[in-house]
C-alpha cells in the first residue's frame, strides 16, 4: 500500500470516528437535558405540613385535568362517543394514579412533564374501568359520586365504545411519548396494557363477580386469599402500573421501579382496608355516601374477614411497610409519596 | 502539552473510536440479521394459481391459529375468562387480517415471524369488536358463523371482561415484540390503538348505531358518505392496521407502508360492497347464511344507495385500484395480496 494511500484511509477513519463520536454526544446531551429535574417551585419537602401537601395535590390534579381535557377534545366525527368519554374522564377525582406517576417520575430525577402522558394515559384505563363496572352487567349502578353513571346519561352502548375508546387512547398516548428514548416508552406501554388483562382489572373484576354469594367465616383463610386477590388485581395494579411507569418514564433503575411498584402495592391494597373499615364504623353523613352498603350488599370486606380492629392494624402495617420500600430514596423527593400513604391511612370519608 | 501526554490521548481516542465503531458494526449486523428474509418453501409467486393461493391461506392460518393458541393458554387464575377469550379468538375464521400483516412485512423484505405477535394482536382486537358487536346493547345478535355468541355461552359480564383483555392482550403482545428496533415496535402500538378508538372501530361501531333508523334515498351524496365512514372506520382500519403494521415491523419506507395502507383501504371497502350486493343477489341456501337480511333489517346497504350494477362497477374499481397500490413492488412477493383481492371480489358467498 502506498503512503498516500494509507494516509487517505487513516483520515477517513479519523473522519469517521468524530461523526461517530458527535452524534453519540448529541444523543447523550439530548437524554440529560430531558431527564434533568427543573426546580419546581412550591415542591414539597420532608418538612412540609399536611396543609402543604393537601395544596400540592390541589396543584397537581390541576396540570392533570389541563392534560386530560386537551387530550380528549370535543369534536366531530363521534362527537357523542367523546362527551361519554369526557364525561367519566374529566368528573371530580383526587387524580392519585395520574399523582403518583407523576411523583415517582420526578422520585427517581426525571422532569414531571416526560411522565404526563403516561399520567394522563392511567386515569384514562381508570375512567375506562369505572364505566364497565357500574354496567347493568357487572355492578349495576345508577349512581357514582352524586352523578348518575355513564350508561344512565349515554346509554349502554356509547358507555361502551367510550370505554373501549379510552382504553385505545390511553396506550396510543403512551405509546406516543416522544420525549423518552423509545425503550422506555414500549416497557411502558407494556405494563400499561398487563394492568389492563386477566393479571391486572380484568381478572380482578372477574374474582369479584364469581366469588359474589361465595360465604366465608370469620378468620377464613380462603376468604382472606380471595378478597387480597380482589383488591391486588382490581385496585393495587392500576396504582402500581402508575407508579412503574412513572419511574419507567423518568429513568430509574430497576430496584427502584421494583420498590416503588412494591410502595404502591401496600397503599392500593390500604386504601381497600380503610375503605372497608369506614364503611362499618362511619354513619352515611360522615361519609357523603351510604354508609353498611357493603354489609347489606352482602360483599367479603376485610372487616368481615378479620374484623374491625385487626382491619386496622393491618392497615397501619401496609403504610409501615409502604414506607420502608421509599428507604434509600432523597427524603425531599419521596415526600409526595410519605404524604400520600398517611393521607390514605388517616382518611375520615 | 508534553508529547508523551498528546500520544496517550491519541491513543484512547483511536480506541474509543474503536469501541463505537465495533459497536456500531454489532447494531447493524443484528438488524441485518432479523430482517434478512429466509426462503419459504411453497412460496406462492405471480404465476401461481388459485388452488395454490387457497393451500398458501390453509398454511398461514395453522400458523397464525398454533400462535394465538399460545398467546392465550387455557390455565388459572380467571379460567372462565379465558375461556371465553378462546372461544372467540379460536373460533373458525381465515384469519384474512393475520394473513395480511404476515404478507406484507415480507413484502418489505422482513421476516414472516417478525410479524407474528403485530398478526395475532390484529385478530385479538379482532375478535374483540365481534364480542362487543354482538352484544344485546350493540347489535344484540345471538349467533355468528352458525354458533351461540360469546354472551350468550359465557353472560355478559364475562364477555365484555373477555373482550377487555384480548384488547389489553393485543397491545402487550405488540408491545413486546422483542426481535425488532424498540421505534418499529412502538409505532406498530400506536397503529393499532388508533384502530381501536374513535378514529377507528369505535368510531364506524358509533356512527353505525347512530344511523339506525336514518332514510336515505337511492344515489343520496349524504348516505354514500354515511356509508363510506361506517365501513372505513368498521372494516378498513382494522385491516389497513394490520398491513401497516406488517410493513412497519418488516422495516419497510414510509412510502411503501403508505401504499400499503391504501391497498388495504381499498380491500377493506370492497369486501363491504360485495357482502351487500351478495345478500340482496344470493339466496341464503348459496350464502351459507340467511339471505335479504340487511334489507329487511332497514340497513343502509351499497346496492341501496348505488343499485346493484353501480355496486359491482364500484367493487371493480376498487379492486384495481387495490392492484394500482402494489405497483412498483416485486411482483412474486406481492402475490400473496394479489390473489387476496381477486378472492374477495369474486367471492360467491
Amino acid at each position: 500500500m502506498e503512503t498516500q494511500e494509507a494516509l487517505l484511509y487513516t483520515i477517513i477513519f479519523i473522519l469517521l470516528s468524530l461523526i461517530f463520536l458527535f452524534w453519540r454526544f448529541l444523543w447523550l446531551s439530548y437524554i440529560a437535558v430531558t431527564s434533568t429535574p427543573q426546580p419546581t417551585s412550591h415542591s414539597l419537602t420532608a418538612e412540609s405540613d399536611e396543609t402543604e401537601f393537601m395544596a400540592y395535590m390541589v396543584r397537581k390534579s390541576k396540570s392533570v385535568n389541563k392534560a386530560l381535557d386537551e387530550a380528549v377534545p370535543l369534536c366531530e366525527p363521534v362527537l357523542k362517543i367523546r362527551e361519554a368519554m369526557r364525561y367519566t374522564l374529566l368528573s371530580d377525582g383526587k387524580r392519585v394514579r395520574p399523582m403518583l406517576c407523576l411523583a415517582t417520575c420526578q422520585l427517581v430525577g426525571g422532569h414531571e412533564s416526560t411522565a404526563m402522558p403516561s399520567a394522563c394515559a392511567v386515569e384514562m384505563i381508570h375512567a375506562s374501568s369505572i364505566i364497565l363496572d357500574d354496567l347493568p352487567c357487572m355492578d349495576d349502578d345508577s349512581l357514582r359520586r352524586g352523578r348518575p353513571t355513564n350508561h344512565k346519561v349515554y346509554g349502554e352502548d356509547v358507555a361502551v365504545l367510550a370505554s373501549v375508546a379510552l382504553m385505545g387512547l390511553a396506550l396510543k398516548h403512551t405509546a406516543a411519548s416522544t420525549d423518552v428514548p423509545p425503550e422506555r416508552a414500549l416497557r411502558a406501554v407494556q405494563v400499561m396494557a398487563q394492568a389492563v388483562g386477566t393479571e391486572g382489572l380484568v381478572g380482578g373484576q372477574a374474582e369479584d363477580l364469581a366469588g359474589e354469594g361465595m360465604s366465608f367465616a370469620e378468620n377464613d383463610e380462603a376468604g382472606l386469599e380471595h378478597l387480597e386477590f380482589i383488591h391486588i388485581h382490581k385496585t393495587a395494579s392500576l396504582l402500581e402500573a402508575a407508579a412503574v411507569v412513572g419511574a419507567i418514564m423518568g429513568g430509574g433503575s430497576d430496584e427502584e421501579i421494583e420498590k416503588l411498584r412494591k410502595y404502591a402495592r401496600c397503599i392500593g391494597l390500604m386504601f381497600q382496608v380503610v375503605d372497608d373499615v369506614l364503611d362499618v364504623t362511619k354513619s352515611s353523613e360522615e361519609l357523603g355516601k351510604t354508609a353498611g352498603k357493603d354489609v347489606m350488599a352482602g360483599k367479603l370486606t376485610y372487616p368481615k374477614v378479620l374484623g374491625v380492629e385487626k382491619s386496622r392494624e393491618y392497615a397501619e402495617r401496609l403504610n409501615r411497610e409502604a414506607r420502608e420500600h421509599l428507604r434509600g430514596f432523597d427524603s425531599d423527593k419521596a415526600a409526595p409519596l410519605l404524604f400520600l400513604a398517611d393521607y390514605i391511612v388517616n382518611r375520615q370519608n
